[in-house]
């Protein structure tokens, strides 16, 4: 029923028929493309806006989905955010500025539906994916990882192309930050019903990504041990993060 | 049609009868209560999550209110964020940490809507408000500022009776971060429908916040000139941001 899927493989989205959300948590066979999605639609339970894949009914439904207010997951956490933005932002004209934000964003979400990871949340230049939730994936660390290769390998020229003369020496780019752990999933204010993640992890993928610098993917070493295959030769890098007391041992990944 | 307020006199949100925000930006009635709402309800236009006093059509159809992609708005941006949430996150137990995350979000938004504003994104324990768009206001900047003061009002004393052995000599508290001037509002992400606010506007808004202490509301010089009687004998300090050249002049409003 969901798409299989290996490292450097990745399940092509978009093409599900059932919400793989909704099985995978429910074993619901819960329809979204063909014919059958027709009367679903009528009632507008409809392809999710963080995946393709997954249906409104996993998006705003999270307690009738898991029968509780929240719940704790296993989960690789993933920030990214274009760098430099904030001093663009200043001098750039208005449309091109749409168009790099529309942009980043377009690549972002292809690259993490791409590997069954979520959109939870954009911000301006940045967003936050979610690995395994509502779709379960066991190697969720590494699809985070090639999910943020991708990112990289896919933004920066575009991004540049987009903003040749903005910054003299400084070219646009983006910063990544992963962490894997437990996180509370649910909904998380009264008035909003989309669901969203909190916690120790999702504070730290954060601060991760916010020492990044362009090009640069920075990994726990909680989301690299999961992964080992994939970060052969990473450099690392011991980190003072804010709100953090301890020192946090990286793994930095370098575009190349 | 629409609420009068004035200073220190809220108006009542999630009252309104029909779309404050496509009033004000098309002269158009969408009833959004009492019976003539009810068809409507059938076709999903309801409140918004953003504002109870606006419309799912103000919320998600952009493009058809504005018939623009995107529009350039005179407005002022809001960031406010937990202070100390990152080490709490790391010590507390899940159901505690979720209450306060709820508690923070809601009385928050409480205050925004109590002066025409919209909770345009909420992010764990942080949230950006936007004052006048979809609802206009001329004194967007004075609304802003008293949302601030009831955010601080109402969380801090909450917030610590939730997390009483939380940290020793910690206590938890609200940083907020206020600026205003030209930012382009519209959808920028081929697969998302919500509006939202992006520029240099939007971004030194958020650099402010991270910047404010426990208690405290950063005023960049441009919020506080449109509101000069809200922020009589407030300190001024001198700050260094992230990514903004130049040093930038902030008022600093402590909670009393």
């Amino acid at each position: 029923m969901t798409t299989e899927s290996t490292y450097g493989e990745p399940a092509r989205h978009g093409s599900a028929r059932i919400c793989r959300g909704c099985w995978d948590q429910m074993h619901m066979p819960i329809p979204i493309g063909g014919p059958l999605a027709l009367p679903f639609r009528a009632f507008g339970i409809t392809r999710s806006k963080m995946n393709p894949d997954i249906c409104t009914i996993c998006e705003r439904s999270f307690q009738y989905v898991k029968k509780q207010r929240q719940i704790t997951v296993d989960a690789t956490i993933l920030f990214a955010d274009i760098r430099g933005f904030t001093d663009l932002s200043e001098r750039i004209e208005a449309v091109r500025l749409t168009e790099i934000v529309s942009l980043f964003q377009d690549r972002c979400a292809q690259a993490i539906w791409a590997h069954d990871g979520i959109v939870n949340k954009q911000m301006g230049d940045g967003l936050m994916a979610i690995f395994n939730f509502p779709i379960t994936r066991k190697d969720h660390a590494a699809a985070a990882i090639l999910a943020a290769q991708a990112i990289q390998r896919n933004c920066a020229a575009a991004l540049n192309s987009l903003a040749p003369d903005a910054a003299p020496g400084r070219p646009l780019g983006v910063g990544v930050g992963i962490h894997s752990g437990e996180v509370q999933i649910g909904e998380f204010s009264s008035f909003r019903s989309d669901f969203t993640a909190i916690g120790g992890v999702v504070n730290q993928a954060a601060r991760l990504e916010s020492q990044a610098a362009a090009g640069e993917i920075l990994l726990s070493a909680e989301t690299a041990a999961m992964a080992a295959a994939l970060i052969a030769g990473a450099e690392e890098r011991t980190l003072t993060l804010k709100g953090i007391e301890q020192p946090v041992r990286a793994h930095v990944l370098v575009k190349r």
